[in-house]
């Protein structure tokens, strides 16, 4: 019923995570209401991103070069690693700031309901790169879940002996939350972890 | 921060209606996932769509040949004209599937508070048109609005002593609606426009 090219481009936007017919409509619209200029960036900047990202041969992040932006900086704190399950949770650090160590990107966490083993997330690679690097502090910065409990769990145990502080993520309410929307098990966490009032 | 390739990807997701920062980064992690046949069709189908589509030479549709597939196809109706303010709404017909005549595409509406005048939309096109072809009927299918009444009573005017029926689509109360979230002037009209039952 569309003109074959714009069924086409229909049919691609439905590859986006979250957009059915209706937006995917929407979407080749716009395309066609957009300067040649813009659409032509559109499509070179997707096979940019193909061609140009891999992933960092030190830390796993996403990378142009051999190494991340991250790892090839001399501003970082190299005895500090923040060791997370995604190349986003890398993205939301970053964001805030206030992190100056470097991080190690695991691929997902151990989850042994869906079959996902040590060896799947790239555990032996976090091992060589712990012989190789000498850091001062392990931070686990996993999502809550059992999943992140696993694999934080896995990580301490075989590094059982090495002379290395291991912290993770503090767990609580967050801030701005409405109490009465808070889950049961955060709300007990955070009364277990309460803190003194100074 | 993100890498340059990643950071481009996502500002021109933004282009798209309704996309913001989160969801346009939602996107380019998502094309980064793809596999690589995906993201070239993907990119392949941007570039062809601005190539291959133009605007049909007789009814303004979007076409891929000279003439769109209704106007040439011999399986419609060529005595009714459905006239539309944009394509968007010619595929809204066709989905359908009960209308058969033929479409004029007007480029949107006449509205004198956005200083849009019936020179802007295209009407002299459609006048030319309507010379050439003898139609027996045009329905008026533009939006409920001012700008869709002063359209309709323009075409009207000018068309004025030429033996043609002129219909519009009927207003009312949409079918499932709940009648309290109707407002007050589709129900004066529904009222205004009630039938016999039968």
């Amino acid at each position: 019923m569309y003109p074959d090219s714009l069924q086409e481009l229909i049919q691609v936007f439905k590859y986006l995570p979250g957009i059915g017919e209706k937006t995917a409509e929407r979407f080749a619209f716009a395309i066609l209401e957009l300067d040649i200029e813009k659409t032509q960036l559109f499509s070179e900047s997707i096979e940019n991103v193909k061609k140009k990202i891999h992933r960092c041969k030190r830390c796993n992040n996403l990378a142009e070069e051999e190494l991340c932006t991250i790892c090839s900086s001399s501003n970082r704190n190299f005895k500090t690693l923040c060791i997370v399950e995604d190349v986003k949770s890398v993205f939301l650090f970053e964001k805030l700031g206030t992190y100056h160590g470097l991080y190690h990107v695991l691929n997902g966490l151990i989850s042994p309901l869906e079959g996902i083993n040590p060896e799947d997330i790239g555990i032996s690679q976090l091992l060589d790169r712990l012989n190789k690097e000498k850091f001062e502090e392990l931070i686990f910065a996993f999502r809550p879940s059992i999943e992140g409990e696993t694999t934080a769990l896995y990580i301490k145990q075989v590094l059982n002996g090495l002379n290395i502080r291991i912290t993770k993520l503090a767990s609580g309410v967050p801030i701005g939350a409405d109490m009465e929307y808070i889950d049961a098990l955060t709300l007990e966490r955070a009364l277990d972890d309460r803190k003194e009032v100074t």
